[in-house]
């Protein structure tokens, strides 16, 4: 079993990097308290005996040394950086799970065959550079490396320049790696363990996800002087939109969620008719024809709405991935280890998006799932207990130590 | 007659001075262009005979003495600042036209009784610093000097510090002046004299104001892993007030208009419930009853709209005026000008806010509007013709010739 106190400690610790301003966290990827909590993480890996490779986008990979050095290794991990209001277990308990494992095993003098890699994935929040899971989406030959190094931020920065200016730009080719199986331990991000009254979730499917960036075009003109009836106001089109994203959410219940999260209003002043809505819609869901007639049925209603108004819509994808079905050995692992440590459990699809799901392109890959206090994620105030980290950690260990051969 | 060619070299002078990025103008209030735009106006102003005073709030008054040193000046102007992707004769025709009367008078040798003096009032617009025609708000006793001082821009910069730092902050006690009358030429921002084929619109009355700043809030969470069910999402609030605030505008056509032009989204990131929305909405009518009616519908309204969502909502006013009546007296000078000039005319309303309703509270006050493309205004593509341009400012030479006693 691993040691709760020391993992919750190193959460603590890590949550001083980039502090928020209600108790969460503000460590945007890229920026410098990212660069601080992976030079934290860095000495913690060495402290543990490991050896820390960085990848040309910033992926840390810490090796910790099997009996086998011919043995592929296995990996665990997730990613350290937040939400511009995020809490502090989002990622972070995936990471530092991973570490705890290994000093675990250095206290209680076990070996593995194969080596095991602890694994800090670049820019999984997708906030600042979309799309979410950016690094591990090239490691799974999802996207390709121009690509990510061209994504720009809100100011016009770019992800390559972003990542030279805080010095984590590695050398290893991205993807280059092979897997011999991939664990991630997550928070849930939702509500339903806490509500069900269990410790671990046992992850077998994700959703898949659809980001539909849409802009509204209307015209800018004096709120005043311009009569209702020759108005474009693009404003309206989003409120529209807005409500349709969730006539069409409700109809696949329970089945599917949709909401429009992020908003760019152009030129943005009181007295003046919105010419441009720019805006996201996230669609997902666990049955992939149901996220396929989500984003079909929006992008046919979406321009009538528009031309209604006198506006013009036009789309883009910001973001898509189909639901993932993980590794059925190793779900059946993490449930048995479960059971065996005594911790109540349930069969959990994914709400949200991870590392996980790419790299369950390319690797044998299973989740693990922590509850989480009224299901609150990407808000300062998200916040897990001591024993349900500990729950996640301890069966994270087993799975861990069994793949890797004991 | 006014000289057309100069006051159009005028307009495009100025113009080049915080030029926007599609052929209108970015000159805010108390920016560095705008310092210069001012300096600009000061040299012509002194060229032309003048003596530039500042108030307090930065607005300035360039005097040219009449006949009689004891009598009460007549007024002529406008504003120079303009929108973020603002026109070019916005304000700037008002101002720039008071000086052509000047310039014209000087090259007839006509000289009246009483003297004029050309001002140009800080910050009309509004959009940096709310509420918009500020300083001629406080001239007008409707705000006091601490309340404009005090205002913020999306920086948190103050209007004070900001006109410190442009070097236009003066010793005048705001208000402090006497008016015999004050006339605005202005452009008229919509359509209608353009659509009825008008040279000039005589402006009888404007319409009121009331700029409701509203807070919808719901709460962070995941766009992924939250139930449709317990999600509170406060975009939603905004998507039904903009249609609220529609539905509520075309209960009272044609005498009222309203719309939501600026939006605040937090924490605006793709996979995060909006938690807070922040708008401001703005309806307007030339008829009392029917502003009042308006905001208290929206009042009532918006507060169950948002408690269905499991949101809340609060509201602040932002800028709040009733419709005025301009001076009698002078609307007729100003129709008989345009009847003997042979231009084409109507009585209109005007359907923006100008500096002029604020200062026909301590002063006989009227405007003369000039038709302006497409109604299109606060729009970089904003555009007058010459012919319309010249049309407006020889009326208000008459007006001013006339009233200030030649
Ligand atoms: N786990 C998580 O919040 N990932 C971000 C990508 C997503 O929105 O699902
Ligand atoms: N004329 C003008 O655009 N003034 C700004 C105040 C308003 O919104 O009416």
């Amino acid at each position: 079993k691993i040691n709760p106190d020391r993992l919750w400690d190193s959460l603590m610790e890590m949550a001083k990097i980039g502090p928020g301003v209600a108790g969460g966290n503000n460590r945007q990827t890229l920026t410098d308290e990212d660069a601080e909590g992976r030079a934290l993480f860095q000495r913690w890996c060495e402290d543990a005996g490991g050896s820390v490779k960085v990848d040309r986008l910033g992926s840390m990979f810490a090796e910790f040394p099997g009996t086998d050095p011919e043995a592929l290794p296995v990996y665990v991990g997730s990613h350290l950086d937040t939400q511009p209001t995020g809490g502090k277990y989002d990622g972070i308990l995936g990471v530092l799970g991973g570490l705890e494992v290994i000093r675990s095993m250095r206290d209680l003098g076990i070996r593995t065959r194969r080596p095991i890699v602890v694994v800090n994935w670049t820019n999984e929040e997708g906030t600042r550079f979309a799309p979410a899971m950016l690094a591990s989406g090239v490691f799974a030959g999802v996207h390709d490396l121009a690509f990510a190094y061209g994504r720009k931020d809100a100011n016009g920065l770019s992800f390559e320049d972003e990542l030279k200016r805080i010095g984590w730009q590695g050398e290893e080719e991205v993807g280059a790696r092979k897997m011999h199986a991939y664990l991630e331990l997550h928070i849930e991000q939702g509500p339903i363990l806490e509500a069900e009254g269990k410790d671990v979730g046992v992850v077998t499917h994700g959703q898949g996800l659809r980001w539909i960036q849409c802009t509204v075009t209307g015209k800018a003109s004096h709120t005043g002087s311009t009569p209702m009836a020759v108005r474009r106001n693009a404003g309206r089109g989003l409120a529209q939109i807005t409500e349709l994203v969730h006539e069409i959410a409700m109809k696949h219940q329970p089945n599917a969620v949709g909401a429009i999260g992020h908003i760019d209003i152009h030129p943005n002043s009181r007295n003046i008719i919105p010419e441009t809505a720019v805006f996201t819609v996230d669609f997902r869901s666990h049955v992939q024809e149901t996220l396929e007639a989500m984003a079909d049925e929006l992008l046919e209603r979406a321009p009538k709405i528009c031309a209604d108004l006198g506006c013009t819509f036009a789309h883009e994808m910001a973001g898509a991935f189909d639901p993932p079905a993980f590794d059925e050995t190793l779900v059946a692992r993490i449930r048995a280890a479960a059971e065996r440590l005594g911790y109540s459990h349930m069969d959990i699809v994914s709400g949200a998006g991870h590392d996980a799901c790419w790299i369950n392109r390319v690797a044998p890959t299973a989740m693990i799932m922590c509850p989480c206090e009224d299901g609150l994620s990407h808000n300062e105030a998200e916040e897990i207990s001591k024993d349900w980290a500990r729950a996640g950690a301890d069966v994270l260990m087993h799975a861990v130590l069994e793949t890797a051969e004991i």
